[in-house]
């Protein structure tokens, strides 16, 4: 059993701390956020100890692992502290904006040998699983193209659009990492980005759609589309094409139903909208593996380095918007 | 070069003369309808002659092969009139609606050998032709079931329904022959029947939908449902379900595009609509193995026997309807 | 808090008194069955206390409902016991094989007004219970036709065909009441069944294929096929053909992978496989639609009535399958 | 009746030719190959007489215009003495692999006003022009991205390659063209390549697979995927993100038969291999507009500015992967 602290009860926060909670090899023993009431809202749903401050939840004996679901800005102190205290750690994406932080305090930490994984649960969905073991077992050989599309179903409040670092740290990231899933190391990055969806994220300084090429160092090609708007749900699809043939990860809905009238014929359902929907059997796998990791010491799919390898590739894309040119990475 | 006399010049005769008209391997001679407008208009479309009267085209030396789609209760005696005259014969369905005079013609003109063709156009649609070819290879093993689905955009006029012979013999009439192409001779057969889309239909002494159930002499079941009207097309489909698997014959669009929205996704276009835009490549295919009938004496895929037994299992249906028993056929 | 007894601990009652276990609005107090390494085992997962016999779970003071998942003969003894001891009942499909015996118990029980479910859940399937929605909120306008195409991977232990009470009242009930929640009341049943799967199945007297043609008193006509065997998985859909359009339930995969290579294109996983995979969510929602029947005196969407119909259903498709008629229902 | 001369009697040359002789608005007066026999087989085919050289057909007074399928060296001096004899030309792609030598040779002719049409097929294409009208009428709102895919089955023959120009100008020519039929003018280019299919290729020094982006003029964004390789048939697909959902053209098959077994469900055919096969009606439907611009004075859908515009979003493209940079086009 494996006894855990949420610090941060979000909506993210408060779906991982009902998963744990539901879990048979975890316990919820700590809550804490810094708003009072989602904090109270949450340790009443689950059952668990509210903390009056993050430092009780990562003091408490009966913490094993700290999930750290709080804004981005607060991440990597967290990590710190639980990894100083002992804990395991499983941190939200992006672990933090600033690589040069990342990179800092992994040289503070490393020597611990602690336990971290990086929160990108696109990795722990079936599907994808299931595309990336294809791929392995050499289905359609060697992989060549991959295509990834990836669209939010709308844009979120500017607020946030303002201290997310931006679409390709926020959003992006999540999409690097997969093509490092299915790919492997990247050695290169071009970016184009527009404002096409909502003015006010334009006056924030950021752009809401972006396409993207990437180079891995196998030598095969990477293209990722991203938007702030979807009109038919959360638009999650991958095209993997190798030499044997290509394996596509579709979209998902909430039924199969088929619909069939005088102006369109089997329609199916808007796609699941939004991750919480789309994403909920790889948030299970996500807790369930990393419970792994604490009880029987297997190696995080996503560690630490794989947070900071998407953010580098975040940099890198924002390089290339702003200078045109497709960004080398050593 | 298979010299044509084309009957009936409505909307399948016309249709035909043109197929003929373009086709490589014939040349259309003469056309006739009782209304003189219809023929003079296929005339010129074509090249080809107006006849006066049948008996003309009929007995006219520039003639091999006459291709019938006058009206039904014409069919048998300008087929007999055809092969008294030396004439191979291409006869729309049903070849009549009185299976005694079909088998009394058949007295009268079997020792002549002639080279007679039903119109039982599907036999040559490439998706039923290549789901019948992957049967015979053994794709899917022994064939158990067989479910056709077979739906009209719309009911036709009721005067047409007066003189049709009713659903049966006028429009499962294809399905029953696509049962014994796909699955060998019917042994027994049951239909319900109901009036759900035209009072006047029902006015009229006939059904407007049906569902029956065919038993095969290998112990195969067979179903078919059948409505006067299905908003989104013209709904032809085939699943024929084996020990190994199941093959599916889809409908088909004049487009392959797919549309995503706010309250459908993967939206693809209604179904061709209607028979000739459906079944396009199999008429062209029906006349080309015609030809190579008359030409190179190859036996026709679908004889007179075949327009025969078709009408055998619309006549069983319509007895099982009427008494609610499921009919034997000796 | 609903407190709950699990009568008969095999496959189904596990994955119920797990179900049970988990639920937020339940307890699952005791478990039975004849086998005390199957309930000891259900007991050890649950936390649940083993019962030495069913008259002790029955009669436990915190018991307020039971969960009947033991072998078919012993539902109806059992479920009128409950109902005696005060307990709500959710029994699972058949309540019994003979329906004399359950219009005699109901002769008995009913003046209790006793809370009764029959343990139907593909009524409570997500995308069924779509398509019923869509369906009363007039999609496709007046139900015309229904296909219900319902075939398992493999045949069952001859063993359980022989006290199976035969294809119709085993497997066809389902189906039989799926028709029922579909379209109401049903007026007439034929059936034609073949032996096409398992030669021991047809040496017990039974049947392993089935063709099914049911109309309802509205005028609706409805097509069920069945067979013991299915080689690409638990094949479980339905089409429903309305004045507008048609509705599917189309059959439901563990990924959204397509295949495509030099072979075929497009290529999905096969369906999911057997009934407690592809209706995890429909148990889940029956389960949690039973507790609201007994905290809120919520009315059962499958009470003992339709229990009771879709056996009258099975044993007129028997009757017809050995007259060869049509059976009208009163 | 609008009367031909066809140069070039290589596949493609040999299909328009066809399809020219069974036009009903169209003759096909001359035919003419260097090679004697390729001309000598498309003239029996089609009854068409055999020029001794490209002169004697150019200066035939019964040839109202002139189809140029020859080797791309030859084309853009076969176009410009068609148009100084007063001809009309329908020029296959590309016009010439030198954007200096289109533009010095638009100069010499322009004043003429010639007819001319570039041989981009797929604006004709059923599908892709349903697609270009539905953007157009609004369905998807303001066009935000485009990703067009576009693989051939197999490479051509390295001797090919040599000549082609390049994957760019010879194969993406197609797509760039594609982009503008969708989107409007292009204002950058970014390309990169890569050499996965056959050595060969690279030592002939071009690339066998790429990855495209373009910006156009009004902000939206498009990618462009490419392959020298493609096991399943000829991949032609386009999808379109708007600000109200998304258009997808998909492949298509010579059958719409899906299969279902114990390995994959709903395996759909191969698609349509290769050009001739999957852009039929698209050859068809773009003879049928040129007789139009010849007979109407029709404007080309594709005159010779597209060709231009297309060769110029090539070289921006091989700019591009030589430097890594976006091009900006004037």
């Amino acid at each position: 059993m494996v006894k855990f602290a949420v610090l941060g009860c979000g909506r993210i926060g408060r779906m991982h701390a009902i998963n744990l909670a539901r879990h048979p090899r975890a316990e919820l023993a700590w809550v804490f956020d810094v708003a009072d009431s989602a904090a109270a809202s949450v340790a009443e749903a689950t059952g668990a100890k509210q903390a009056r401050d993050a430092e009780e939840a990562l003091a408490a004996s009966d913490v094993d692992a700290v999930l750290i679901a709080s804004s981005t800005n607060t991440h990597l102190d967290l990590l710190e502290r639980a990894v100083e205290a002992g804990k395991a750690v499983l941190c939200e994406k992006p672990i933090d904006l600033d690589l040069a932080k990342v990179d800092a305090c992994w040289g503070r930490i490393k020597e611990r040998n602690p336990t971290i994984m990086t929160g990108f649960n696109r990795r722990f969905d079936p599907t994808f699983r299931a595309l990336r073991d294809r791929l392995q077992q050499g289905e359609i050989g060697k992989l060549e193209q991959v295509v990834i599309t990836s669209r939010d179903p709308g844009p979120p409040p500017v607020a946030y659009i303002e201290v997310s670092g931006g679409l390709f740290r926020d959003m992006t990231i999540h999409d690097f990492d997969m093509a490092r899933y299915l790919m492997g190391e990247i050695v290169s990055v071009f970016a184009v980005g527009a404002n096409l969806v909502e003015p006010a994220i334009k006056s924030a300084g950021d752009i809401d759609a972006a396409m993207i090429i990437l180079e891995s160092a196998d030598g095969a090609l990477c293209h990722i589309n991203n938007s702030r708007r979807c009109t038919y749900g959360y638009d999650q699809r991958i095209e993997a094409f190798g030499e044997l043939g290509m394996l596509q990860a579709a979209n998902q809905r909430p039924s199969s139903i088929q619909a069939w009238g005088s102006k369109a014929t089997e329609a199916k359902d808007p796609v699941l909208d939004f991750f919480i929907e789309r994403y909920t059997p790889a948030y299970l796998a996500e807790i369930d593996h990393f419970v792994d990791c604490c009880e029987r010491g297997v190696t995080p799919i996503a560690g630490y380095r794989e947070g900071r390898e998407a953010l580098r590739l975040a940099d890198a894309a924002l390089e290339s918007l702003q200078t045109g040119k497709k960004v080398a990475l050593g």
